[in-house]
């Protein structure tokens, strides 16, 4: 086991392995700088390589982390199930892989957490929160590119057809291979160089391997079948007819790009502007393992924020531009250096970060994540390196949260330009665009086809709808050809194999000049991502804590804003003269909507402050004897201090609202009110 | 057309209709009370005219409906969709039916009635809220029924394919012929007769009726296939190998009986309690119309209220006993009489409400209810008559509220008795029971069946497994059976054609008495379940509104608890002096958390109000030019009334605090503020 070192011989450790990613970094830069092709054997090889060191050196830096730093994740899971935060789905019918359910505890914190999320992102920014379809036609999908790439490869069990994610099994066989005790050191090097490229292969490169290392279906060693791509979409059809095919939404954005030209008119046509959603989204993992984290039916809020491609500067900029945050830029990673503590104002200056908008929801990603009680040296920004972007985006992070299973990406922050406006206007045929005043007035040319149904319609009757339409339609160069040959003549046209004699005065095409104040442009947008439940997980994670005092006394630090409830409500004991004080500051808390749970339970004091704990409710309520004398009061306890102080009931409900809305401390609380010393206070009764 | 009449002119009218209803009503009864077969055709016949009487006198009650009443529908809708409250999903892609989006303004509305029915209810039970999967394998669906009767009977257009809703094509093709001008007296009767018979036909009656009538598709005028009944739940597969059939949920509450184990033990094993769930459903209609009031993905709140059969009453029902509330009970519905303004004390001192806990929950509905925005005039309990309840519910009630659509079913209130934990333990293997305490401690006879592995293991070695599996799930009178003979000498067995000699030494079954403390039982469930967009729209109809001034402006009195915006900010002009003030405000607005709309675009401040008007929010602060002035003050207006008062810029979010939490009314307001008269008010500025 590695000890935990000062950071100074740590950081001595480390430094060969950054130097190892720093030249191979160089080297790849160097290609890039040369303008090499990308499709260039050496260079694919150099950049395998990158991946190998970097790969290396996180090792090195896991293994040297500090202790304390990392969790008992099976007695964390433990005390989840157990006061059911959440738990398999359908577990009395045997459950179901990647479903899971939240109870009481999960749902509360969800609640309050999407709460947080409205008033922090769509109340500050005016944002236009929708709610569409999770049920989505085909040619949505199509549009998007999800039913064409949205897709894993997997492989089958040839006897049993059990399925496996290809890349995951491929991984797991070359990690296995390499903990074994009589590997060569050729075989050794033949595999870190190996691993590093599964990611990126294609389903023959993938079969390749699975020959090559004779793999086998790690479950009954059957022989495997060739990958195939498997779409990560669930299908239904929609009406009873079955020919409508739809899909589960994979992501929540597309119902905001179909609505655009709403959204668009909402805001009287105006941008910027943000939509938002929060809502549930579905994709059918192959075999969902690692928990919460991934998962096959799950909450989204995301934000769609449309802006002028010509223009990203952010008004509200200055208000986040001094935030330092951990920045994981593209070159950090080529370098082999840590992630940096970087100025947002400097990051946007330098243009680290592509442009102020991008930069602006850095920001408030950061305080919104930091707020609900993600720990903020477990959460960096990591810039997406060219390979890994998709072609059409300018600049991409992800805020990734540091957990047991290494680090998670929680939100998505990606410029993702004008591709998916495009798209949709492309697939549906409607103009998806906004409209910017032009500096000067311009004149355009403008093509006018009419066809002239009233006239027509006297000579062929029953036929009129047929011509008119065919004439409408026709491309502005065979209407102005047709146009100049009536001019000199009549002229037939053939429509269904039916021949009809066209006259001048049936059909114009003009062309005329017009001035135009404003010219038309596809918005970009910015598109920040959060997946709710991996951010939740990430939290219990940074939040999860066991005294010093027991192994067994477990419990969550979370923030009053997001803990499931804000107090609890102990009488000492089941002496029958503290139950109207329960009924009545229940009632008291009701009123002022301070969510609390009565716990009236036999048992001592201090075990019932244990289970308040382990639900992470911040603060608890004690009636004693002294409760009944005027006037009355009672204790207020500190979940994570164990201090208490003593106040009139009557003053609770307005201490917990400021206390749990934070616009007040515990500290504070301290300071104004008299501390409460138990009589016979002892570790246990704590 | 019908003219408005006075009540008492109105009610005459009415008499021979309400008449008729009773007669037919009473002879129902006296079918009842001689216990006939419900299978007797005399019976049927009987409750098909009851049936047809009581659509004739519902009938003679919109007719004679004062007009003020009643609503533009068109109107209206033209308002909800110009300011994206709703509109059809994916309409840039031709559009789904039955599928809608929430734009910004229906999303607000959704967010604020979700939220006050979390407090309502949620936090003022204590109920255990849960979030669960939507994606549900079939097994549970099957348990619960669904699987074998969710389903619409359907025929399709022979040659298109196209498909109608079997009971929907027939009404509507004999209403057509009831309204011919040339229908015999004989054919109406006969008409009139089969009409209220539809709603309960099975596949072959309706294929009798589709015959006989020689009825057609509607759009293509080709034949109709015979009815078949199409299952209403969408179907996926869950995983890639498509072995485990899942299906959308119809309905949140199965998610909460699955977690009843769970939620019993996180209740510290104590009955009554309630859990709640919000979330979507879906159900695949066949050929969805009537907007919002039949759509096939939308948003429920369910409540399923685990309660001792034995003992329904409720500690808080004295808090509703008082309520009056509509109740049209099934003696009403039976007797031709309107619903009767009951108090809910009298309803369940009479039994006419089964028991307390669905009186209580009756009186929170009603309470919810009118306090978002529905009309407590359109609001009524009607109660299922028995021909109508399912045969293992006791007594179901629905809130109604009248929509030009007609009555429309927004909550139903049922107690479901032990139904479907019942049915969850049966497909499931496990026990779903809660205990309660004995009044005497009792005896019980305890059987134990008990294979002996480690003994077994020595004679049988790699097949111990299987035979200690086989002597444990022996069932008791096979196990007494085979203790018996062993105690006479050694007994074969045969396992998957393999014999065993098994000993007195490798299995006992032991019979012994027990003292218990409790016995257990299935609870009950009442379950009060909320379909949110069919209370949305109940509430637009009855707080729509059109200024007398003027046809064009339309306007909701929505409450402001629910108002998507609590308060517009409008400066009188595009000055740039008013420009910070603008700001100034919106950022005391923001830190406040109090939602609202800033409105600078041009166009006179009358216009800007009524934009303001149509979607909803109550209040508008006014920005003017003697806001410029210290102490800088702005007016406030407000939307139903028209009146203004004047107060200071510090004081605008502690007001506006108060009045959307409704801790103070406007009227109280006026009474505090000096009155704003604008100096040169004409209508249109208003």
């Amino acid at each position: 086991m590695a000890t935990p070192m000062n950071d100074d011989s740590v950081e001595k450790l480390l430094e060969p392995f950054r130097q190892a990613v720093k030249c191979q970094g160089d080297l790849v830069k160097k290609f890039k700088d040369d303008n090499i092709n990308k499709e260039d054997a050496e260079f694919k090889q150099a950049i395998n390589e990158l991946k190998l060191r970097k790969k290396a050196l996180e090792e090195q830096i896991t293994k040297w982390m500090p202790k304390e730093e990392s969790i008992d994740r099976l007695k964390m899971e433990d005390l989840l199930k157990r006061r059911f935060f959440y738990d398999q789905s359908f577990s009395i019918y045997g459950g179901v892989n990647g479903l899971y359910d939240y109870g009481p505890m999960g749902c509360a914190i969800k609640a309050n957490m999407l709460a947080e999320w409205r008033r922090h992102f769509i109340l500050e920014e005016q944002m236009l929160e929708v709610d569409c379809s999770m049920l989505t036609p085909e040619i949505v999908l199509k549009a998007s590119g999800h039913v064409d790439r949205f897709a894993d490869f997997m492989v089958k069990d040839a006897k049993t057809g059990e399925c496996f994610r290809a890349d995951h099994l491929i991984e797991a066989h070359l990690e296995k291979l390499l903990k074994a005790k009589d590997i060569t050191p050729e075989k050794k090097t033949e595999i870190e160089r190996l691993l590093p490229q599964v990611d990126n292969m294609k389903g023959d490169d993938m079969h390749r391997v699975i020959v090559e290392y004779k793999m086998k279906s790690p479950i009954t060693n059957n022989d495997l079948s060739e990958p195939v791509a498997f779409n990560l979409m669930f299908a239904t059809s929609i009406g009873p007819t079955g020919q409508l095919k739809g899909f589960l939404r994979p992501e929540t954005a597309q119902g905001m790009f179909v609505n655009f030209k709403r959204l668009l008119e909402f805001n009287q046509g105006r941008l910027p502007f943000a939509a938002a959603q929060i809502g549930n989204s579905f994709r059918n993992e192959i075999s969902p393992r690692s928990g919460l984290i991934r998962v096959r039916e799950f909450t989204m809020a995301e934000i769609e924020h449309f802006v002028d491609p010509t223009d990203k500067s952010h008004p509200k900029f200055e208000t986040v531009a001094n935030l330092e945050v951990q920045l994981y830029s593209a070159s950090n990673q080529m370098s082999g250096e840590s992630p940096q503590l970087v100025r947002l104002g400097d990051a946007v200056k330098s243009k680290l970060i592509n442009n102020e908008t991008l930069g602006y929801f850095i920001g408030r990603i950061y305080l919104f994540m930091t707020r609900v009680g993600v720990d903020k040296r477990k959460l960096r920004f990591r810039q997406h390196m060219s390979n890994e972007m998709a072609h059409y985006a300018c600049d991409c992070w992800d805020a990734e949260c540091k957990t047991s299973y290494g680090w998670v990406e929680c939100v998505g922050c990606a410029d993702r330009s004008a591709y998916d406006l495009t798209q949709h206007s492309k697939f549906s045929g409607e103009k998806l665009v906004a409209e910017r005043p032009l500096a000067a007035p311009k004149k355009v040319q403008v093509n006018e086809v009419q066809a002239h149904s009233s006239i027509i319609g006297k000579s062929f009757g029953k036929d009129t709808g047929a011509i008119t339409q065919y004439l409408q339609k026709l491309s502005h160069d065979d209407a102005r050809v047709l146009h100049d040959k009536l001019e000199k003549g009549d002229e037939k046209i053939t429509i269904d194999g039916k021949e009809f004699t066209i006259t001048r005065k049936m059909f114009t095409f003009r062309t005329s000049e017009k001035t135009v104040q404003v010219e038309e442009y596809v918005p970009s947008v910015i598109e920040p991502s959060f997946g709710i439940g991996r951010i939740m997980y990430s939290m219990w994670e940074h939040n999860f804590r066991i005294r010093p005092e027991s192994e067994q006394r477990t419990y969550f630090t979370l923030p009053p804003l997001i803990a499931p409830y804000k107090c609890a409500i102990l009488p000492l004991s089941g002496n029958e003269e503290f139950k109207p004080f329960v009924k009545q500051i229940s009632s008291i808390l009701i009123h002022a909507g301070i969510s609390h749970k009565v716990d009236t339970s036999s048992g001592t004091i201090g075990r019932r402050y244990a289970r308040s704990d382990e639900i992470a409710i911040p603060f608890a309520i004690t009636i004693d004897f002294d409760t009944l004398k005027q006037p009355y009061t009672v204790t207020l306890r500190d979940r994570d201090t164990f201090r208490q102080i003593r106040a009139k009931i009557d003053e609770m409900a307005n201490i917990l609202q400021g206390l749990s809305s934070g616009t007040i401390t515990w500290g504070e609380i301290c300071s104004q009110y008299p501390e409460f010393i138990e009589q016979q206070a002892t570790k246990e009764q704590q």
